[in-house]
């Protein structure tokens, strides 16, 4: 056998190709898969999950948890943008806003985008997932994890809330994967309640809530445990192509009346320029493009 | 050799293993791939392409045109309804309507809903996916084929405009795939001219326009010389998972005032009961639901 083929073998044996050459890399849901080729940076286990970076000749460096899409380089924009400005463009204050998830930093860079917003607290479960993110995906988080204004905390952000303060946070966001593994509890109605609970009442709350087509079940459970919770809730509609068939959904509730859904004038403007997809047309239009068959569902 | 092993390398030789077994289907993209598990239920070459029946687990029987996702059974109302509806809502008659390509049926059954509908011309290339998608995918066109209003015709679309009689259609709905192969021309100035030509000054026009994400460049250029061509027109924007990025366009053009925005009433209330996507206030939101940067780019 010639020595370039007993090499290849040997680095087969060590899973040492993926890292040299390029490959498809795929996540795979109820018989439908979506690959990226390219080829795996770094791939470690935490106490909680599998953590990859993978770098994809498409979208530049991606970040997977258990071999799910969470983010990439150049794709993630449309994700932080439409979590996180319907909230924070309504909230009446931004002195005090509370990120539950969120390792990889890029709901963080959004929120510090607002001048007016005096304390940011991250707390993210698993430490290892923000170390990888500000190595390997600092074009995601950007300059936010060197803010004086954020506070990063490792810690289960369900039994944080269970024990954080009454009525102290303008926003509270929550940026989780999905309702599996460290994120299962993040999508149920205890959790929810203690998320208003510590919400002001003049605050708005966000979630992501799913795909209204892979998971239309958690999507509209979710968004109706949202409703109950908070008196007021909408999800609003869009599209993040490398989450399981690229439709996806994000849910906003408030107390009393939707202020979630009239962005502030003067922050908006300020906001609209440095945003690819977010503008308030398009977050007036993504609250309304609710497909009839779910709009059904949600009102049974 | 054992026999069967025999007889796997035989059915490998021949290709016949895909249509026993279930495997994975992708289509590719730059880089990207999408794939449903499943098998292959018939492959023919036409003059034209190569076209595919793949019996997927998640979705149903699927039509691939040269390998790229066209349309499947349980895949396919958010993409007929979508097109159809802004377009047969809005315009003031609806004596003579005209289908471009369509060969799966799923158009002409949208438009047949319309019980004012008397005339409607399909005008599709490829005779052998008509005939592939009458004997297979008899889910999408259901009954469209044996509707005494419609008249199907095998011919090139983009000639037959160019002979076709000026003001002569209520609404014109391009239906066609990729502007590659045998779509090539439904993309162009000259094409997009004499559509407007043989529309009636009250009549609305509909195309898909491709995908704001894979295929940005073509998703702004079809928008722009439409907008040139008929003066008034805009997309529209939503989702169809088998699509690449799963984020489409479809686009609305009318002559004289924006028609297109505004969907009859009468007729919205006769159709919304039938539609999964489709409601008047998805439409509106859809319409709205514009990324920022395509904003932008189609003002420049």
């Amino acid at each position: 056998m010639k020595i370039h083929k007993r090499l290849i073998i040997l680095m087969k044996q060590f899973n040492f190709l993926p890292k040299l050459f390029n490959s498809w890399k795929d996540e795979y849901q109820e018989d439908v898969r979506y690959g990226l080729k390219g080829r795996t940076l770094i791939e470690k286990k935490s106490k909680f999950q599998k953590i990859t970076v993978f770098e994809s000749k498409r979208y530049g460096k991606a970040l997977l948890l258990d071999d799910c899409w969470m983010t990439a380089e150049k794709q993630e924009k449309q994700y932080h943008e439409c979590l996180v400005h319907p909230a924070l463009c309504s909230s009446e204050e931004l002195n005090n806003i509370l990120i539950i998830g969120g390792g990889d930093g890029g709901t963080a860079r959004e929120c510090l985008k607002y001048k007016e917003l005096k304390k940011l607290k991250l707390i993210e479960i698993d430490e290892l997932v923000i170390e990888m993110s500000k190595r390997y995906l600092s074009e995601i988080g950007c300059n936010c994890w060197l803010d004086p204004r954020l506070d990063v905390q490792s810690e289960d952000g369900i039994s944080w809330v269970q024990k954080a303060e009454e009525n102290s946070f303008d926003a509270i966001i929550i940026d989780g994967s999905d309702p599996k593994g460290p994120a299962k509890g993040l999508f149920n109605k205890k959790f929810f309640q203690n998320c208003r609970r510590i919400l002001k009442s003049n605050g708005v709350f966000a979630a992501q809530t799913e795909s209204p087509e892979a998971f239309e079940k958690t999507h509209i459970e979710s968004v109706k445990v949202i409703r109950e919770v908070f008196g007021k809730a909408d999800p609003l509609y869009g599209n993040v192509p490398i989450y399981p068939s690229g439709w996806w959904s994000w849910t906003f509730a408030s107390i009393g009346k939707r202020r979630y859904l009239y962005p502030i004038n003067s922050r908006a403007e300020q906001i609209s320029k440095t945003c690819q997809f977010w503008s308030p047309r398009w977050q007036k239009g993504s609250f309304d493009s609710i497909p009839a068959h779910i709009e059904r569902k949600l009102k049974s």
